[in-house]
């Protein structure tokens, strides 16, 4: 096998399939990036068995193969060469020369027979969205995934899509975080839930662009992303997603409107009062027109307060800060409104349309100093 | 004790003299940042007993007085404040409420009494260079003092002023780093071994600037570097340091002339095929016009060229090849000279008027591929 490639193409077409390197695992050849030229263009793949990665290159095959070459080694040689056109050729025993301007390096290379192609996903049931709105509503849901594989359904998150709408939830037990966005077309009614490695992988490789559009294809076990000239292919989670719409409700006895960043500098504020792994709630006092919030650890107090927008009845609650500022921080309006109920009753922070909802369970606190 | 203080003011004064906590002590005192208006200035003060900081922060004392306060919770707190005004009033028992806007922040303080001031320092001998050089000159030596405390002196350098001449040399028994800088005035002679740790915390104090002067004074025991409102004081290494120029030799059998920046990017792809703990040589072939450059490792091999001029004989020589990076990343020169006599002797990578000169031996190897 022989081609020639930038390395600034290679680059970027290794650090796309390296996510799906396993950090740890015994199986030395999935450790591997799998080089495949035998089609006529450079085709990159890893694959861990949940989640499978694969993306073209640009660059002239001199001659067609298979070599399967150490992920981590490969990727730091490439990252180090020079900026100009790297060549890579293999010889029958997979020993691979990497060759840049006057830099040579000899690595031994394993053959691709033992390296796990991607599963074959079935194209009939797809979606399409721009690269931009994936990864935002990824990125503005992920952080409520629960990262205990107890309950495996909560490591995941819940896409469902129904006419043009795909609604992204996930949930811990404390919060759930629901993301709604209207597509361009309608689309057969569709419910799966993804693994939270696979969409943060996603999230990383995305462009990010506007303009650029990427195809989810679904089928009973998998999931596929296809954009640019990337496919990333993972195993869905078995089972039934948690019946999220009876968790919601659209009661309230106190609604308030609120500068987002004013509150959520405030809370992060409180949060250094808290050492790692203390659990200590930020209370929040809700009276006409203002808000105040206080945190009571073992480092000493703080206090401070908001001016508000308020309807309804005065409220004293306490909430896990970290929650708080998770949510606030994936949302993009100036202003928020928030929704309460009482003290034992979860707060829904949402806007209009419900593009967005947080909901958030409260905790017991202490009144007393 | 009152008084008003912008918080970048505050957050520069308190981030420069929490250079001088330690990061672990049985002593909770020495955690503690000293607050002191009772001169009616705001001077701040850290000690940790070998090393101690004081500086002053502009502000309005509205109340004289004295508090020690926990460094990380007391500059947490001031990093997070909202940029405007701060307000700090400690009580008679030390409790003190810091408030800026609408936060307010309670934390306890202890009484000054235990705190260790900073010793007094006579100020006779003394020498001034501007603060842009003092730093270039550390971080251009600092990185071959040695870590292990086994012997003391090795982990300090040696401060050696001689009429117009300041030299600053480390060594760790592989390695040696000279740098040589003119001074202004001629002082009488003086040698003293500065802590590492010392000349470390102080090169990132250090503005930089090459307008800003700092002014070093030497007492037999303890230095003494004051700049801006900045004062750093540290415990000296006793003992007499070695004889480097017993050391260095100008005699040579082979010299090189080469591109740094090459060599460097060259030395730095070769030590990606070494794994953390490894020893593995660079091995150097040095022929007329050529150098040739190997490394060989569990994970692969590189090879790589580069054209020198070259004067001498031919040569075969082994160096660690993290050594030789440390020493061409501390030269600002485009292209380096480096000296060597034999695969047995050190070699000297000088410029011509000797400001700087990085010795560094050589390592055994074997040529059996």
């Amino acid at each position: 096998m022989k081609f020639i490639c930038s390395k600034s193409e290679l680059l970027h077409a290794v650090n796309i399939v390296a996510k799906a390197v396993p950090s740890k695992t015994t199986m030395s050849i999935l450790e591997c990036i799998l080089i495949d030229t035998s089609t006529g263009t450079i085709k990159l793949t890893a694959n861990d068995m949940e989640l499978g990665i694969e993306t073209i290159a640009k660059g002239e095959v001199i001659e067609k193969g298979i070599v399967a070459l150490n992920a981590k080694i490969f990727s730091d040689i490439i990252r180090k060469l020079p900026d100009n056109n790297v060549t890579i050729e293999s010889d029958e025993n997979y020993a691979t020369v990497i060759t840049c301007e006057k830099a040579k390096f000899k690595i031994s290379g394993k053959p691709g027979d033992d390296f796990s192609s991607l599963p074959y996903i079935e194209k009939s049931l797809s979606i399409s969205l721009s690269q931009f709105t994936l990864k935002e509503i990824i990125l503005q849901t992920i952080f409520s995934i629960s990262d205990n594989d107890s309950n495996k359904l909560m490591t995941g998150e819940l896409f469902e899509v129904k006419e043009n709408t795909l609604r992204v939830a996930s949930l811990d037990g404390h919060r759930i975080s629901i993301r709604k966005v209207e597509l361009k077309e309608t689309y057969p009614e569709c419910k799966v839930i993804i693994p939270g490695k696979t969409l943060s992988e996603v999230s990383k490789i995305l462009s990010g662009g506007n303009e650029d559009q990427v195809k989810i294809f679904f089928t009973g076990n998998h999931v596929l992303f296809e954009f640019n000239e990337t496919k990333v292919v993972s195993r869905l989670i078995e089972g039934e997603y948690f019946k999220i719409d009876q968790m919601l409700s659209s009661d309230y006895e106190t609604k308030l409107v609120i500068h987002k960043k004013e509150l959520l500098s405030c809370i992060d504020r409180a949060l250094l009062l808290i050492k790692e792994g203390e659990k200590k709630p930020v209370i929040i006092t809700i009276t006409d027109g203002d808000m105040a919030l206080k945190i009571n650890s073992s480092l000493g107090t703080m206090n401070e307060n908001i001016d508000i927008i308020k309807e309804g009845k005065d409220l004293i609650i306490g909430f896990n800060p970290k929650f708080l500022i998770d949510a606030l921080r994936a949302i993009d309006n100036e202003e928020v409104t928030i929704f309460l109920m009482n003290p034992k009753a979860p707060c829904f922070i949402k806007d209009e349309n419900e593009s967005y909802i947080y909901l958030i369970l409260p905790v017991n606190f202490n009144t007393a100093p």
